[in-house]
């Protein structure tokens, strides 16, 4: 019930914003002459109706649903996609030609948003902590992805309609069947059968090709479009395969993640930083995946932005010189124990605790997680909403030691922002490897050390008579044995068993006098080794999402009759905020004009991003429209500027306002804005508003 | 004899720079213990050779090409390519695994400078101009493409070397062989050929498939790799190909280019510009090329970043609101006039005149000209080495009324780093034909115009009894004839000649009383056109790279005998330095240090970017190592700060220093680095210093 009354809601919603749409163009038309009043006005008529409608069925919903919760999450997500779109914070690519799934344009608000979070990002994390930035190109050559594992693994599962051939993937369709068939209330499952289903639902993620196959046929899952069979569920590489050169015999991929780059550039950047570790790279940049099936707007898309930081350290010592700032902090942590046991809820715990009781690896982990949450308090992101949750064992790869999640709630739930990994030296070792070049860093000792090493001593001349001319290959196998294999034959040998070894398809017998092998101490001044990495990988376009909706609030019913301005409004922090303040003559005259340029031009000489609006609507109209795309401060300019020089300062979210003199308004704007004053304090400084003319509903 | 010489030297700074790696490599080593005192000192007595080797060849090739140009373009090339690659401003991408063509990766001071670029332009153009900045995917599908004639027309001519398979640029090659034929002293060519070869070389970029085809044959051109056999010319498309989606049936493409996002968003964008123009849209993103042979390093690669600008205006009026602003800039203008006259020389002239005489086609590109030119010089661009060529015609495409290109000159030549272009209505007709979306804006008269307005009216009477089956067919093409058809058929109706129309092969003869054509004045209030688009285009990899030229210098010789450290100094701009300030200790003391540390706190909290230098190395060899990233200023902090609590700040080019207190320091740095005092300023102000601890050759 509430399901359907919710799609009625969605329904109505895009029933206004359309017809909303057909009023304003309407409205163009008309000043143009090309339409009459009364086709205006019966659009208006219309738009008035479906409004009614809405809002009934809006209160017939919260009825059902009560309280908090009544704020249906989908109707939530229709009303602020509707302004998102139609103020081209972001739109789907190449709509004129029908859009492609999975792509988005920035428009001008969308643009302006994402330069500033970057901006911070940039800050926050490369500037204050002195990161080695690079970038690297997205088109990328075969052997790198081979080194790193993504040509052969970076895949989903997919399964084909087997009629139409449309592509789904197949974990997506075994939840969907699953959620559907434990929330059938006309055929409810058995107690038994319900603990299946729900087991299953929550390892879809992870199963194999084998079991996926079994489950998806158990489950009798249909294709969604159309209820025709589907086939079995094959692997699909996600990345966008390309040729490089006019030759066409180099294969390269669009990268899947930026992090690659700065590996394959170890070496270069160690030297950089002056052979020392620890220190950390960081690379923002778009990556490609090509999704089965994308979906959910902007958080699950073909080419996104992403900023990921390599942090190399010596895998003895993962502790953080700067540590002590963030442990007293307090982030929503849901670690393994958490999702476990009974309560599955996320706790407040201070960093410095959850590293010295072991929930988190170690200090670098644990730094990162809080410069994390940090920088999401800093860009606007509701502390309640969002959390850090561990990798369950099984979640893990095997290379890593540590993972936690950066989620943030929204309307689609929780979504994975950042993923913050230990994992160990697995990239370095991958690369090191293909390219035969060495990744390794060097220690020096505070002071020599001894240490055991392992001595292969091959005595030729018995060698080369067992043998002859197999001598050499037998000598160099046996030198280049590890301390594991070393340490086999020694014991074999001991045991006086002789040993047969295997080279190349060929087997020799190797006696005791031919080989010594033992462990000496050593005195050792240092060591070189493959430094350990901890990455913390953000998507922007996610947390940009994520921010959206947590900005995003109505206000009050439409002002006048025939309005079609939503009244929605971001209460966007000042610093990611797109444009920093809009100037209002308050009527179309001259001298007003000229005021409000002056007062625009010295907002750009500080700095800060403003537009003047000299549209004739209504001031309380321009504030709606200027609420919407979330711009903090507004300025107008009414004819009191010609007797005492002041203009008003209007704050977005408490509607208050100020008088202030014009030569002093860049400056309160700017120390607003860099957050040197609080609104409170210039409530204190300056006079308030008093009279109507500018209020909100005129 | 001078280009064999040139060879040399450049072999000789090759040796030097790699000996020099050496060196460095040793101590390092030498510090660890791992290599013996006497290694590097033998190390370094090599060195020493090389450099007077290489010191002897560069004054021998001075001697012969005499004066200024001794400066032989290659060696200096050398020199700068050898400090960019080993401070990491930008490096072969993937040489762990040999690298591939055409692709490089920004290391810290290159990303650093690539972003202050960026940054500048957006000031500079978006905000400053109010633009609607917007980003849209690399990834395309082929009907946007085909749309702007890329999927068809975007290529360039590859022959093959008919025994390896390799591939070249036709015209490169054609090119070659031509500049080594005009070269060639021992058989040189008769006047004749002389003026064929050099009348073909002046026009190779524009040869057709056939023509360039006979040219490489008549002149025996060959591999020029291993002197075989190549095939003839065939165009090969430049895009990168790859195919979007899980069904592998829709082709998309890299953009060659980011212009096309804004052309399919115009229509969004003219409604949210209040469907008013001019206004201009931009965008910075990366653009991909499969190049046939990249060289040239940074100017020619494969992934590159763009910044676009999309101006669109009304057809009729080209006028520019703000062009008073640039009229009296005097920019270097090498017009068509200019290339095809005798001396062959660019010009300065006044923007004003140039568009008044009509050398610039109209206000709007001039203006764009004008900002592009103080854009050039805000970052470091020397003026006198920047200039605007004008296309010749057969250089433009058919719809271009006039494209200039903002040209920069380095040891490669003058190379294009802008093209600014007044397309016409090109790019929006094409994606409106096919897309069939109407992408025209109205505009609404000062005051009702009387316009002639194609009346046909079709007599269905007549038509129905003539044509019966076929009536609705004849009528529709008619009705839909453009004016320059409906005019000629008029004409023969009215010659009485009656007219035989041919539909889908069919035919029909008109008669006069069938239909009536006439033009009548229409009383109209505005009219839909489709606007002109002016498009400035920066390629910001090139615009570094020049830059990097402008911008280095060498000083005096290695100032004591081992020294390993180049002599380089870029003089970057403050704005686009990769770090603004660097602090030294003058010695490895807890007490200077925690100065230090002071100074860089307070430069950070200033938004300066910083970096403190706490090596045991000579202060001389610090600043060496500051002034070869391009730092403009540095501050050393020496045991006076105990006595009056002052330190020293040094300006990179003069090397002068001042003394200057702790507290001011930040606020000193940062006026100068935003332009607000100048170096002479402070000089005046602050006491100099005079001690020789800190000096140069410490």
């Amino acid at each position: 019930m509430t399901e359907q009354l919710e799609a009625a809601v969605i329904a109505a919603q895009d029933a206004v914003t359309k017809q909303g749409d057909t009023v304003r163009s309407l409205k163009a038309s008309a000043k143009e002459g090309k339409v009459q009043k009364n086709d205006v006005d019966a659009a208006i008529v219309k738009l008035q109706e479906l409004k009614l409608d809405l809002d009934a069925k809006q209160k017939e919903l919260e009825k059902i649903a009560g309280g908090k919760s009544s704020q249906s999450r989908e109707a939530f997500r229709a009303v602020l996609a509707g302004v998102l779109e139609r103020r081209l914070f972001y739109i789907p690519s190449y709509k004129i030609y029908n859009g492609v799934a999975g792509f988005y344009d920035y428009g001008p608000p969308g643009c302006a948003i994402k330069a500033n979070i970057t901006q911070t990002w940039r800050q926050h994390f490369v500037l204050e902590e002195n990161m080695l930035e690079v970038e690297c190109p997205a088109v990328t050559p075969e052997i790198v992805l081979k080194a790193s594992g993504h040509v052969d693994r970076f895949t989903d599962f997919m399964v084909k309609d087997v009629k139409t051939g449309e592509c789904y993937r197949a974990d997506h369709l075994l939840e969907g069947t699953l959620e559907k068939l434990l929330e059938d209330k006309k055929n409810p499952l058995t107690a038994e059968q319900t603990k299946e289903a729900r087991d299953l639902l929550s390892t879809v993620g992870e199963l194999k090709e084998d079991t996926l196959g079994a489950a998806l046929t158990k489950y009798a899952c249909k294709a969604p479009d159309t209820g025709n069979d589907i086939s079995a569920p094959f692997a699909f590489n996600l990345m966008f395969k390309t040729s490089i050169g006019p030759r066409g015999d180099m294969v390269g991929y669009l990268r899947p993640e930026t992090a690659q780059g700065i590996f394959v550039n170890f070496k270069d950047l160690l030297y950089y930083n002056g052979q020392r570790l620890p220190f950390a790279a960081a690379q923002i940049g778009n990556s490609y995946r090509n999704e089965i099936s994308p979906r959910s707007g902007l958080l699950r898309v073909r080419e996104f932005t992403q900023a990921e930081i390599e942090h190399f350290v010596n895998p003895d010592d993962k502790s953080h010189p700067k540590f002590s700032l963030v442990a007293d902090l307090e982030p929503l942590l849901y670690s393994r124990d958490f999702q476990m046991g009974d309560e599955k809820k996320p706790h407040p715990i201070r960093l410095g605790d959850a590293v010295s009781k072991g929930i988190i690896a170690n200090e670098t982990l644990a730094y990162f997680i809080g410069r994390t949450w940090l920088f999401f308090k800093r860009i606007g992101i509701n502390p309640q909403r969002m959390r850090f949750r561990q990798h369950l064992l099984h979640e893990m790869a095997h290379y890593a030691n540590d993972c936690w999640d950066g989620e943030i709630e929204t309307s689609y739930g929780w979504v994975e922002c950042v993923g913050l990994a230990d994992r160990s030296a697995y990239d370095l070792n991958a690369h090191a490897k293909m390219s035969k070049v060495d990744l390794k860093a060097h220690e020096t000792y505070p002071e020599p050390r001894m240490e055991e090493e392992l001595k292969i001593v091959v005595a030729s001349k018995e060698v080369g008579q067992a043998f002859k001319k197999d001598a050499k290959t037998v000598t160099e196998h046996l030198q280049s044995m590890n301390e594991c294999d070393a340490m086999e034959l020694k014991a074999k040998l001991e045991a006086g068993s002789g040993d047969i070894t295997t080279i190349d398809g060929q087997t020799f017998t190797v006696t005791p006098k031919m080989v010594d092998i033992k462990k000496e101490l050593v005195r050792k001044t240092g060591r070189n080794f493959t430094p350990a990495v901890i990455e913390p990988s953000f998507g922007i376009g996610r947390i940009m999402y994520s921010m959206f909706e947590h900005a995003f609030y109505t206000r009050g019913e439409a002002n006048d009759a025939g309005s079609d301005d939503a009244r929605g409004v971001f209460r966007f922090t000042p610093l990611v905020a797109p444009v920093k303040a809009t100037v209002f003559p308050l009527l179309q005259k001259a001298e007003l004009n000229e005021v409000a340029n002056k007062v625009s031009t010295s907002l750009t000489a500080a700095g800060l991003s403003n537009i003047v609006d000299t549209t004739g609507t209504t001031v309380g109209k321009r504030y709606a429209r200027t609420d919407e795309i979330g711009v903090p401060f507004a300025i107008t300019v009414d004819y009191q500027v010609q007797t005492d020089n002041t203009v008003t300062l209007r704050e977005r979210d408490s509607m208050a306002q100020v008088r202030i003199p014009v030569p002093e308004i860049a400056g309160v704007v700017k120390s607003l804005v860099d957050g040197v004053s609080s609104w409170l304090e210039v409530q204190g400084k300056y006079p308030a508003q008093q009279a109507a003319a500018n209020s909100e509903v005129a």
